[in-house]
């Protein structure tokens, strides 16, 4: 077993570092919310009053922060975290952030002997309470081996998605696929109901014809014909649509450094800013059903 | 068996009629090019001279036309084909057709005592060969359960969509959203190749994920990534750029029946328009991805 | 002075029919709306009881109404009002409808003898009232030229478009590209004033550079910027949302005809049918600013 | 006259520089390109080794450079050129960058009490030649009033677009509005010639007409309706569609930063794009007709 220390304990990393917990590390957590730090001080795990406290004396290290300018704020720079972070220890990041700034934090980190790997996540919260997320990982092989167990302690699948970076390119290629999907599928559900169509029966013609994607075989968006989709509980739960937004801004960003067309994603991030704009930003991201129905 | 007449013997007519005469049913088969006629006739069929001498005698008739006016000119109007073929017997038009259009045609069948189910197919040519094809069936349940044997000798799904033109509907919501998560797979493709990803990596990774759909199980649009797929052919063979278009376009006319509206949807008739423009409309609709790559 | 018939006095046709009374016409009128009838009846013209009678005498006759369904079914087929109408008279059909049911009313004209001149217009009712209309006309120049002093009792510019239909098609990619610049100017002022741009100033520089249109000069969207744009009296009066939904439609049938790509016309049209599900489609088509805003 | 230092001497820079020497300024310029340098010193301006030495001595220092990392690469940090700037000069940073990046460097400027504005341009290289650019400017009204005469010795309108940035919004709201209208008008212009008008006619209905815009008036994108704009001399000249593909990014650069939706602007940047893989690059803004043309 491993000394991990855990930093960042919000919806995503609490119930990932009470895996971690579980399946018996050696657990020092550090968060701004002292709240978390004491719900899993009280479930086994060492508090520390900082993050500089969490790193001290950790052969691994966990970070997952809500977006790229707090990975950055917290490990880069005179004073950053990575100058209290032990050569030859590793570092998991396991955020969600533009790729550029997980290249820029992998060669940071290098030129300390610290072995990184960017490891982006997807699964949601129930996913992370369930031990079954999945981890896109980026950076060197030899590494990954080494975070192999401890990535299992909270995840299912792990993939190598290449070099530096990489875990992150991989993670906002699905989620713009997956939003892109998610619209398609509203849009076509409503254009099936519109013209006399059940919706239960539609979708489930398509989710066995070539229209099959996971949003039909998990998350349909029409209330009802899921029972246990967040559409049947009033789009609550699940993945925000402001995260969705989020995640689509990331995969333009990484367009833009590309010059890559990508029309369908675009209009995606187009679409949901529109439902953040009516105040649907906390719902999950299947509310977007909700524009094409009267 | 069944005494069955067949009108329309393309790319897909020929080999659904095919597997109906291996299937052991008496058919005879006509079509304004004879040399599928002629084809047929040496497998076993009787050749018919005309659409009327077709169906004389026919307990089934099924029509596989390329578009609507095609299906309203056979059948309908004075001296239609319609007045040709007998009170209760079963009308199969398999056709990919507007669902105004069917409706139109069913309310006519009906007039005239001919219990008619529109049965739109998916699976392409593959399909139609193998007899695996999908059939989207509107109309009566009680004419659908007579036509069951024969639909199955032609395919391996048949969902009763609904009441009269559900057939169509559905094929047209299950198309639109097939050709949206194509767009998607192809454009999500090329932003992580452009960012350093390999494509079978990024094409399985998806395919794992939240972002699989049936594009990424049977049908990658990357040349390479999939042996068998038509991206692997040059583009050659599968479901040409010009039908998705059409389909697209049916789509678009029955959203504009019910004011629905299809953001993703209509971005992906425009596209598909941009690749007509190129010359690229008979080329398998997975050519979409060279747009999106140098 | 001429013996007119003018049938449909809706919002558009009541102000135009007044401007051929006070321009000393001979006026014959008929519509469904007994109301609408009476109140010209009062300020001088002949009340006809139905479309025939309105016919009957007139050296000219002029339609306006809705759709093309209406056009279609007023004129045409046995006992359509084509058989009502002189040989020789001029039918002005000032609807806008679809380029292909212009095409059809002319030809079905020209087999009657009739002179038909298809002229949808622009200008709102604000235009049709103060009789600055203008008249987009396909047909024959001839024909035209007799027709012009009628156009001008109503309108200012009168345009000769091209042959049979062409009134139609300049209309419908004028209003196409009428949307898109309203879009396009929405979004735009939305994203300035969101980065601290005061909305009277971006409106002024925008109009004085590359990005100037007609609906900067005229008709901003923006509440406040201009006193009299629909925009600052809650979008009321001017040009309904749900028409606009309707002229894109009509441009996307006709770029179906043309297999014609229009990407940001086809993105217009999706917009709109989204307005229309939140109730907007009664109010001015400027209050698509409103989804930009929070 | 005052003492000018301007540097950046590229397509824009070098025309605007030689205004000011023909208005009589004493002009001190650099460039990486040494010919460009050597160009204006046989005009009559000092020619400098570097930009260090350019500034050295100036009330007022210019700068036209290609994008926010050359910007803020020559002004900012550690031995930026700032530090070189004498207290009470006037900065000018005429390049288009990102209006966050602007801000940055006014708030070093401010430091350092150098009076900034962001002052982009619009009008091309041949409004560049001839002094009639457009200046959107941002930043304290009083820094304007000092430069407003340098401005003239430039351009034509100098619009105080708002305080700090502010220059720079307006510049990419008015560039993406471009954009928009630009493909509306061609998109356009393609669906009314492909249904049969002629494009001179169609264009001049236009112009005149609710869908009247820039693109109308001065630069329409069909090949010959209008004699000397880029369309007519295959689409050589002009603001190439690169340019207009990075002035887009930055459009959404900024949207990305309030969370603006604008679905318009994200689809034509997508547009630009398409191009950019064609290798139409260089070619006019204008060349986007292509893609909707056989």
């Amino acid at each position: 077993m491993s000394k991990i220390a855990f930093i960042g304990l919000g919806h995503m990393g609490l119930p990932m570092a009470r895996n971690l917990l579980k399946a018996g590390h050696d657990l020092k957590v550090y968060d701004l919310v002292q709240a978390a730090v004491d719900e899993l001080a009280a479930e086994g795990a060492k508090p520390a009053r900082d993050a500089r406290e969490a790193v001290n004396g950790a052969q691994v290290v966990i970070t997952m922060l809500p977006a790229s300018r707090h990975v950055e704020g917290l490990l880069l720079g005179d004073g950053g975290l990575l100058e209290s972070i032990a050569t030859g220890s590793l570092l998991l990041e396991c955020s969600t952030i533009a790729p550029e700034s997980a290249r820029k934090v992998h060669a940071a980190a290098k030129a300390r002997g610290i072995e990184l790997l960017d490891a982006p996540v997807s699964g949601g919260t129930a996913g992370a309470a369930a031990g079954t997320l999945t981890f896109m990982v980026g950076g060197e092989a030899g590494a990954l081996e080494k975070a192999r167990p401890i990535f299992q302690s909270m995840g299912k699948n792990i993939f190598h998605a290449g070099p530096d970076g990489a875990g992150q390119v991989a993670k906002v290629c699905n989620n713009q696929l997956l939003a892109v999907q998610m619209i398609g599928t509203a849009e076509s559900m409503a254009l099936g109901v519109a013209n006399g169509l059940d919706p239960a029966i539609l979708a489930e013609i398509m989710r066995q014809s070539s229209g099959g994607n996971w949003v039909l075989e998990r998350y349909n968006p029409w209330p009802g014909v899921m029972p246990n989709a967040p559409a049947s509980k009033e789009y609550d739960g699940g993945f925000m649509a402001e995260l969705m937004a989020k995640d689509l801004g990331l995969a333009q960003e990484t367009a833009q450094s590309s010059l890559s067309s990508t029309p369908m994603g675009a209009l995606a991030l187009q679409i949901y800013r529109l439902l953040l704009k009516q105040g649907k930003g906390k719902k999950d991201f299947s509310v977007v059903q909700k524009l094409f129905v009267e």
